[in-house]
């Protein structure tokens, strides 16, 4: 049994963890952390977890949190970076679900996050944690950067076509849709139901956090600069992202052969048939992101669609597939579930 | 292995059933018939299914059901009473989540259900699957009747009082809620989510189906006639069921401790602390009913709140809960998922 | 023209009366005050007023608000019992919206709203303002308690019966159901799209501050005590308030014939026809009260069906409809819009 | 009075033509047609309307009609272009809010919408209803063709730039998110809430019939050929449009002057200050366009976002704006309301 802890479990991310360890086979759940909530029964603020999660949060501490094999954060940005070094001095390993070792260069972090990188030395050894291209990086890992939400449904959508050397890199427009829950657990006006209930809008067009990490990963896959244009949305519903992407072909190729050859041996990329179109409720609570792809009119557009549940593949299932990997399970232990659907 | 069917695959009994089973450690699934979709696979029309059932919607043949050890009956009312006594004779043993074997008195049920009973003399053979009064007549069982959605939420509500005899069963009232689900997927203008999205209303407040199956099941716990007032309304939400129940007391006890004893040894029951609210995402998903009690300004009229979700103890999860009894397993066999909360 | 100002405008029943005020054809919008907001156009924070309102927010100033002929207080529970008293002496009548000068009795405000009332003499002449049964007193207010949300649909569904002398008054329920709108616009986890959205549950059953202002209105009716369960519920919706009433009856008559004859002549309450189920988007975002009465199985417990807009006919729709009578006007002013369906 | 007739008022568009004409100050409605429900009153299927529509639904006939100043077909595609011919000989104006005589080249109507076009005669001299483009053809017209709900938004957000030369036409992307309204009041298992819930998806990627529509719009206003890449996806609430338009910049200019001056005297387009998210529910109920532009880290990529009510301005407040012009009244008459927000 893998002994896990969890720091920062106050949050949707924390909880989606929670919901997702109780039933993992090889995990043995340790630690809890939650300043604001700390000594109070984690089945009391999440009743969905009674009978299930009998820890109480704790204060966050790294000595007894260096006693797990494995620590979850699921923290406010800026937060692992300060507490990581110490646990694998002590041999715990870390997945962060922030942001805080996504970027590899601590510049463009200090630019899109507004602080300096507190621990620029570990931004190298960091594995960007999106099995899909770095399985074996991660198998070997110390500290896994679990990729963001956004970046997870929109760089499996078009890995394919730019590895492939068939889009042009120059031009792609990812037009993504997220459920509230992606918003985090926190008080917000903006977030209220009264606010987001019964309405749709986009945000943060200017730039989103995102944007820099989607063009890196693109970036590993070509050798030509990438431009994106990127504008997140918010739906009216809690959970799931639904990324429509565009991109200008620049060659010809059976592009539905493509896509199902390059994810044949995915565990978690479903590649639809041609002329599907994924909806987001097929993955709501699973670990699975579902793609198809279209052409319209066969002109050189190329469309794909690309759904995940922001909170399970975009977050805390996605960094549950990369535990299994680095401790050497199945990697589909503990995420065998089937969606909420209807 | 148990080898089971399903009649009448294609609703969302069918589609929760479908779900539940296909994680299910003890069962092999044989059979899935729909007659409108027969040969179309499963997975075509539910998406969420993908990856997980293999099998093609066929025609509802006695024949090859009879096959199975165990037949669910996922069909409109009126159906299984016409198929269960051929599979019975085969030696098959039937579940059927409609209502053909609730009421116990065929004019009764004639009455409500707008047609004679098809074979009236399995009626008194059939045991009423509510495993919290029934528990070792549906171990017995050939042939299990499972609760009705309301009526599964607003008796484990009651029950304590009524089998304590100190509520006035004369003026019980149960004003109850349900999400869009428990309408089935039929095409149906009222249940467009134009019609039904953020509004709310009642229904049936003559008269509604479930009305004389909560009073059967309230008099079997009782001596007196039960008086009860049943309203259900319909909630702009998916899934998910609410009583509100309101008994005038006519005697005292410490009724907290009553109603954690009465379900102390219930996998499927939680009696919440004094003074919870208990909320239906808590249950989204599991075989789960809790419960919270409430004696409002120290009055004769208690308040029991009773949350389930309609397809899941209220329907598909329960009668799972009976298949694990009838044959013998883990009560609690396939139906240890957590909530999906958010 | 009646020059009004608004003192709390940042919330939604604040925008509610912009919203109505804004085509009102007698009205000049003078002032609208928030200590928060201030400085800002109000079209900056309600984007749908742009193009309507051009006022910006003020600090709230008993001198310059004196200057309009009626003040709405659409603020916290204990504001306006605070500045309601000088405006008054300036000769500027008043409206709150809030719960300050709804309870007759001084001891029961301390006791249900936590503070000591700060201008008890007001008390007294205060008007309640639910113009089914205070419409001419209304006519000669300065100052007019406008009712709760709970209370309008409530007391508008029992006051038939009560005045009537048919139900047994001790034992009378009212199961409430209420969008999120009612909570208000304040940052609060409890309320965010994640929390509430998808579920249902009831809330603040040991006692909620709106069952003493029900009781106290149908104690004017009836020369008997008035017992009352109340459970209030949140629904996953944004506007609309349901309440389902159960009175047991003392007595015979034409109960159809008795509600119509009742509202015959009021503008705002539309009695169904037997058998209805009114629904709340029927009067969503406009001042009404829809009421359809039943007697299930001619039994002697009758349920009476009541819904309005909590933030309309519960809020700023009954605040306009009161100013209208106190400034001469037709008491529909403003208040003919038809309701948003679908 | 303008003597109005609607056919086809059993729909969503239809109950929207019916709360917008009920509070017109020049409006006399005279006759409401609906096959199904022909002789019930309008107000016992839209319970929103009591109080405010006394008429009964007729059999459509022309005889009756042509009684009329005018009549909107608020009918299937198809309907209108066989009733128009006898109406317009007749006298009567028309204003068909489904597709009929939209699309000027009747081979690409019949290419798109599966049959042979009626009155080809009539295509030439059917004005397209767009105000912002056509208005003084609207003024003189006897047959309006009033827009598509996905044209009405996206037009209106690209106009601007395409009319000045400055965006690349072989490259624009629509990527449009529609409310469930959009699709109408009829019996469908898709519609239902329980499949449109909580959930979005993209359909008709492959080609719907708005494309050609919104090409057409866009060519008249350039030289050279229109490429366009439309998307439209399924959002889970019932009322709003939002178009997410991407076009690649082929000059330099003050974007947001430009905009600006383009709809500066436009009563019903709002371009919104730069940086600007606009929501849907600002628009909610109302026959406004809100646009906002970005062009995001300064590249060459513009996106605009545009945002109507899909049955406002983009169907039955649109139709109403083009009856104002038609008959020389002002064309904000009767569309004066305020958004309901929240």
């Amino acid at each position: 049994m893998i002994k896990v802890g969890i720091v920062g479990g106050g949050g949707y991310t924390g909880v989606e963890l929670l919901r997702l360890l109780a039933t993992h086979p090889e995990v043995d759940l340790r630690a809890i952390t939650s300043r604001s909530e700390a000594g109070r029964p984690v089945s009391e603020i999440y009743e969905s977890l009674r009978g299930h999660v009998d820890l109480c949060f704790s204060e966050p501490d790294a000595g007894a949190l260096s006693a797990c094999d494995l620590v979850f954060f699921a923290t406010p940005n800026g937060t692992a970076m300060k507490m990581a070094p110490e646990l694998l001095d002590a041999g715990t390993r870390v997945i962060d679900l922030a942001a805080d070792f996504r970027l590899k260069d601590p510049a463009l972090w200090e630019q899109w996050y507004g602080m300096p990188h507190a621990c620029e030395d570990l931004l190298a050894e960091a594995v960007y944690g999106l099995p899909e291209i770095n399985r074996e990086q991660i198998r070997a890992a110390r500290l896994v950067a679990n990729p963001g939400c956004y970046p997870t449904a929109s760089a499996l959508g078009l890995l394919p076509l730019v590895e492939a050397g068939l889009a042009d890199t120059g031009s792609l427009v990812a037009d993504c849709k997220s459920g509230v829950s992606g918003a985090g657990r926190s008080a917000n006006v903006a977030m209220l139901m009264g606010e987001v209930g019964e309405s749709f809008k986009a945000y943060a067009v200017p730039g989103h956090r995102h944007l820099p990490e989607i063009r890196q990963t693109l970036g590993w896959a070509t050798e030509q600069a990438v431009g994106l244009t990127f504008v997140p949305h918010l739906l009216p519903m809690i959970r799931g992202i639904h990324a429509t992407l565009y991109a200008r072909l620049t060659g010809e190729a059976d592009l539905q052969a493509l896509f199902e050859t390059r994810y044949r041996d995915e565990p978690f990329v479903d590649v639809m048939p041609a002329g599907s179109h994924p909806e987001t409720r097929s993955v709501r609570g699973v670990n699975q992101c579902r793609i198809a792809i279209h052409r319209p009119q066969g002109g050189d557009t190329m469309v794909v669609l690309s759904v995940i549940d922001n909170l399970t593949k975009g977050a805390a299932g996605q960094a549950i597939q990369n535990m299994n990997l680095m401790f050497g399970l199945d990697e589909r232990a503990g995420l065998r579930q089937v969606a909420l659907s209807p």
